[in-house]
């Protein structure tokens, strides 16, 4: 089993890498495999299909970030500045790309949306549920900062979509210009978007 | 020349409805010709290439929208109720292509931007020019309001920038909801992200 399994992580591995670069339409079995560094013909014994690959790397993706959208956005600080945190890693995830493939890839929610969501039905519905649940974690957040009077949103459902579509809308523009510094005013549009003062100074304890 | 010229334009047409529905890396030559019903022999008469004919596509949608965007922004209205109307005519042009593909195909610069941009420079170049110029358009209208006092953001270009990616990330959403109205809220993020507020009512001669 050790070596079978770890052909199927080679192949998932090497899926994730090349469809964040290049998405899903561009890649065949084939050079996945090649890639992975695994004979075509055991791709079949992993995934039924690229689909179901592409399925599972998005899977994979969403567990590593929800994690890290937990941690941080469930964190104890100020509302207000877990949100700030969540857009400095979006930042710094998308740094750390470059420096490993030489160029932004972008979110890879973002790109198969935008690419595949028109044309399949079950990449549709996987990026409809992360996309609400990305949703409903900023809207905690929100609810919180309005409880604590710190923004002025009513709709804080759509005031949360809003601040996720101004994330994806900079990092569009952060792949085309193949630089992360254009995600440098997503905290002053979130405040700007719910409503809220930019705060002076981190409050104690915040 | 005529049936020839007409060849052209149907090569041109029907890859602008592919590119548009489902992206540049799924088509290739021999499908577009044959929604064109057009020999291939005679594709390499019109296009030097594949990327030749995407990059005739995306100037081609740009001419046409960049005619609606300047007689919609410099229209003679009050600044904001001119951004007001560029979103209503974007939300309209969205529901139109669902009424006729019956999916919303989203912007197709973002989708080439999302896809291609960190691929091929040729493609980055073009789309980097065409948000520029969107920006730009924006911006001036910005520019007046400010001079006008009704909006107090201070960085006019980073904000009309954080406007095109509001309306890149809501479109993004309305693709993947296929929903027009996940661009309902635009006009009012729009008015949040440059510190303006909502009017009331429209001003008389606006």
């Amino acid at each position: 089993m050790g070596r079978t399994s770890d052909a199927g992580e080679k192949i998932l591995s090497a899926a994730h890498s090349l469809i964040e670069l290049r998405g899903y339409a561009a890649l065949g079995v084939a050079e996945i495999c090649r890639t992975a560094g695994v004979p075509k013909g055991s791709f079949y014994y992993f995934f039924a299909s690229k689909e179901a690959l592409a399925l599972a790397v998005i899977d994979q993706e969403w567990a590593a970030r929800q994690h890290v959208w937990a941690r941080v956005l469930n964190g104890s600080g100020a509302p207000l500045y877990r949100l700030r945190e969540l857009f400095e890693h979006a930042q710094a995830a998308q740094q750390a790309g470059q420096l490993t493939c030489g160029t932004i890839s972008g979110c890879i929610f973002g790109n198969l949306a935008l690419e595949m969501s028109n044309q399949t039905e079950v990449f549709r519905d996987r990026l409809q549920e992360i996309f609400e649940a990305q949703v409903d974690m900023v809207e905690a957040v929100v609810v919180e900062a309005l409880t604590r009077g710190e923004v002025t949103v009513t709709d804080t459902r759509e005031a949360a979509r809003s601040v996720v579509a101004q994330l994806e809308g900079q990092v569009l523009f952060a792949k085309l210009y193949n630089n992360a510094s254009q995600l440098d005013p997503l905290w002053a549009n979130c405040l700007a978007l719910l409503g809220a003062r930019p705060p002076q100074r981190e409050p104690a304890g915040a």
